[in-house]
């Protein structure tokens, strides 16, 4: 059993989650990990024009790499650094969008220590240039998953300096639920689109 | 003396042009790179509230990593893998921008091999969604950058089937030459601004 650094969210959050699934009979879960359906769901508005989204590569510092003769460079030593950005970014419709994806065993409120500081320096830089920015909430043992305008998360994070849980009841007042569904299984360009149109989803 | 592969740009021109520079007497070119020109450049137009961009990290197939006790994880098989989008992505009031630096040695053209297939591909997703997309194209041995509109890459890339160069007057005609000047060392978001302010540079 391996533990992966914070870094690492989708191979951590892989990990936790078979683990966690283990001895479950709730077969909705079964193979259900929360980055790869963001993942899927970014595919699925590429593909149908929709939105062109992606997830940032793991930043690594590199130490060590090998150049073995007729064979491609292998990296020998290499360490995992921390992004000092959002993990996903993109347009739709000509517009900036940005955003993080977090996960929690909570049930009651999602604690703020999952974000750091510098990302939400960054979300704040996003903001003063008219970005959209927002944030996904997944709480695994609710199966829900909330947007979140990022103003909010700044808000939270900088009333409580960074410590503290924000009380779902505060997400579930201005933030989104998503829609449960299959394809796509994460559908936050929906939200978003009624967000910036103007309409209203709470 | 180590080659780098392609997906390690930054490296790989660093020590390309270290090497061009053994022997010459152009104090101007004197620690100049590419690469940390652009950096540094975002990191004016953040500190500055103008713009918010970033590049993104090579993306990196981790193999194995070790656990040492009281010790950070430790990767110590990976790959480099090739970037399935452009470097360089961002904000700039509100709009997504997106593209792709490279450099030459040639003096007349620009040879279309330095794009692969997929980032052509990704910079036409993203005019598909109206993000606004260009390449900073840099020939070394005339000191010159210029930001060239990506569907002009585009074109020329389908036209040729990804051979050939682009020849220097095509680019002078469509695209802009970046003006010589420290701070930043490569001014993109003032011709950006141009081309979406409707004013012209040409």
């Amino acid at each position: 059993m391996v533990n992966y650094p914070s870094g690492v969210k989708g191979r951590a959050s892989k990990t936790s989650y078979s683990n966690q699934d283990k001895g479950l009979t709730n077969f909705a879960k079964r193979g259900m990990n929360f980055e790869d359906d963001i993942n899927a769901s970014n595919d699925y508005y590429l593909t149908h024009d929709i939105a062109v989204v992606h997830k940032k590569p793991t930043p690594i510092q590199i130490v060590h790499v090998d150049y073995p003769a007729r064979s491609r460079a292998k990296i020998t030593e290499a360490y995992f650094r921390q992004a000092s950005t959002t993990d996903y970014s993109g347009v739709y419709k000509g517009r900036y969008i940005d955003f993080e994806a977090k996960e929690t065993n909570q049930k009651q409120s999602f604690p703020l220590k999952n974000f750091h500081k510098h990302q939400i320096e960054h979300i704040k830089s996003v903001l003063k240039q008219s970005g959209i920015a927002f944030v996904l909430l997944h709480f695994r043992s609710r199966l829900e998953t909330y947007y979140l305008p990022a103003s909010k998360i700044v808000q939270f994070y900088e009333e409580n300096n960074g410590q503290k849980s924000i009380p779902l009841e505060l997400i579930q007042e201005h933030g989104f639920l998503l829609p449960s569904q299959k394809i796509p299984r994460i559908p936050y360009i929906e939200i978003l689109n009624n967000q910036i149109g103007g309409g209203s989803n709470s």
